[in-house]
């Protein structure tokens, strides 16, 4: 690789930044709770603006409250290969989701300055506004924004539980910029994340070269049978929205184990009625959802559900109706960005795996606009929107240093 | 058959006393709340008190309430035979459950008396405290401290969900008599009700011989597995607690099933948690019961279950913990007391089927004190326990005429 070799992350620092922001919303279990655009939040962005001012960054916010720390390059009207991910929690959430996204960006400019390596380009490390969606739903708002997948109108009128308007909350806390979210040239969008999954641990990887982002589909399904008594109503009598529920959980399953590895199949959600002892249940609510890399697969996934739905209903007293309520089309990373990444991670010879990414993430969003990839690293047990959230500082450091060598080889390859 | 034939119910007279009776509790609905010892209760007992001294009955009640309206015999030293069910309703019940067993009760005395006709066994027909078991559980709490299933200290003590206690209760209402429960013998049983299922119904009977009540058994259990995110936790690493849920709710109908027709197997509670759409289940709770009138073959229903859930939980990352709640054995009825109501509707050849009680009534109790007998009429739909019960003025007449056949036949069997 051609990279400078000698430009190396500081894994000591990186861990230290992580555990000393860690304190603005610490929980007693050890993890954070910092909602967006509370006083927590409020807090970790101004360590943000200290901790990258003091790296020779300037930083600025968008309409959105998006923060931008950069680190001019030696043709600053070039425009920015940017690194980011988000800091706000979810209420119980751990020291890592989003976190090391944006603290290994930090970790990359620290590693450059120390190594008195300058890029071309400008590097931007971007933290973004409200990712997780727990305060004001939806997730990834701020990117979306960014990315025009949402207006900004729309954004600022979400309000949370309380009635608080997105807006206002971003006023409340001086985070709201005058420059439009979204009118912000960008070479190049890169983001480490933890897995939020099982598959790297398993397999003893360190690094997963993110390809893109799965597609997703949900649905909703009203079940409608009959209350009936349980003691007096034979068998053959009954209209059991439950039982077939039952069958149909089973189906989700089956259809997904026939689109395998990649294919999933969930039903998270379930609400049974009267859901009394000694009573035949008379209707169901239920979500299911289907997940697969390739759009594709995903239709056929579909296909097969509704027809052996079908069969499963005939001759049944109970009335399935199942509505798809949202569709998220399968991401596929740029090319040549993956490719940066699998070489960085070849050229530390860490373990690493082609990975799809099962959750959302502002990458996701990014990719719409410019060229982007991801990072995973593992964490423990595939756990996370956990306070128990765990990933090993050294997977951390191997992580940014794939982030660091990424970003180079990508300004030197970008570079006019 | 032998016993008077110039002796018939007043059809017009007992459905009056229905709607009569009705007023008490009544809801816009056209159904009835009169949940036990509530001001309602003490309405329609007061009524009860009038309607059957009226009809020369002198009319008793018991230190737990329950109401004995005796209407004397030719010899008067033998114990009586007796006639009852419930005056006290569901929170949105109907104006035939229990209500006809009491006022069919009544129909039978006011036949007598117009008949000019006296049995050798005193009459006595009993409206029995909380039946129901809404306001104060269990159900049928009266007719089992009668039956010595419960002590009265504990009974008296029972609390409603206000903390009232049942004693207290009793007393306010006045209904709180000094004859001790149970130190009252009968010489037989008999209970008109209605069928609370669809068999009747939907074979055009009109009489369901009760033969017995069928035995039942509850279950609970607990079903854990491991929460996991539904967008990145591939389908072999996950322990899907509601998949295994499902499989154990189609088991539970294959059980049933392989004991028709008189097997029933119901799974009527289910409670999935964290229950979210993008999280695969990690637990599930979960109710289960079985019933069938053969105590032998609940026995192989269960270990069938057992069997076959082990088989399902080979292999299976989820645990499956399965406990045995409640287990009330098959009821069988006296045959004399049995065959003399199957005689009694052969005598006004009315469609008839032997039948097993599917739910719970104070007959079951009092089989275990003195011989006893059912008869059930139709219900429109089986519906019961809801103010849309509904059963037609023919058919509740003819089954207070199987009802006065059968007590004037058993007088005359038994009379020494």
């Amino acid at each position: 690789m051609s990279i400078a070799g000698n430009v190396a992350i500081d894994a000591s620092a990186l861990w230290a930044d992580i555990l000393e922001s860690a304190a603005f919303g610490a929980t007693a279990k050890g993890g954070i709770k910092r909602l967006t655009l509370t006083e927590e939040d409020r807090a970790v962005r101004d360590w943000f603006v200290r901790t990258t001012e003091a790296l020779g960054c300037s930083v600025s916010f968008d309409s959105m409250g998006n923060q931008f720390a950069r680190l001019p390059g030696t043709d600053d009207s070039l425009p920015p290969i940017t690194i980011g991910s988000h800091l706000d929690t979810q209420p119980t959430g751990g020291k890592f989701d989003g976190i090391i996204g944006v603290l290994g960006g930090i970790a990359v400019l620290r590693a450059m300055r120390e190594a008195g390596h300058t890029s071309r380009h400008p590097i931007e490390v971007i933290n973004w506004t409200n990712e997780e969606g727990s305060r004001f739903a939806p997730a990834m708002l701020s990117s979306g924004v960014f990315a025009g997948v949402f207006t900004e109108v729309e954004a600022l009128a979400k309000t949370d539980r309380a009635g608080i308007r997105f807006g206002d909350a971003l006023d409340a806390i001086g985070y709201r910029g005058t420059a439009p979210c979204g009118e912000h040239p960008t070479a190049a969008y890169f983001e480490l994340h933890i897995e939020q999954g099982p598959i790297l641990e398993a397999e003893e990887k360190t690094i997963g070269i993110v390809t893109g982002v799965q597609g997703m589909r949900w649905y909703e399904l009203d079940i409608v049978g009959r209350d009936s008594h349980a003691g007096t109503t034979p068998m053959p009598m009954r209209a059991d929205a439950l039982l077939t529920a039952a069958s149909i959980i089973t189906l989700v399953n089956d259809v997904a184990l026939n689109f395998a590895p990649d294919g999933l199949g969930t039903v998270g959600l379930i609400e049974n009625s009267p859901n009394s002892r000694n009573v035949v249940p008379g209707s169901v609510f239920m979500t299911m959802e289907f997940r697969h890399p390739d759009d594709a697969a995903l239709d056929r996934m579909e296909a097969e559900f509704n027809q052996r739905l079908l069969a499963l209903c005939a001759d049944n007293p109970v009335r399935v109706e199942a509505r798809r309520t949202w569709d998220s089309p399968a991401v596929h990373f740029d090319a040549a960005c993956v490719e940066a990444v699998r070489q960085s991670a070849a050229s530390f010879a860490y373990p690493a795996r082609e990975i799809v990414s099962g959750a959302g993430h502002d990458a996701a969003y990014m990719a719409r606009v410019t060229p982007t990839a991801m990072i995973f690293v593992p964490c423990a047990g595939g756990l996370s929107h956990n306070e128990e959230e765990s990933a090993t500082p050294e997977d951390v450091a191997a992580g940014a240093n794939v982030l660091l060598r990424a970003v180079l080889e990508t300004d030197r390859r970008l570079a006019p």
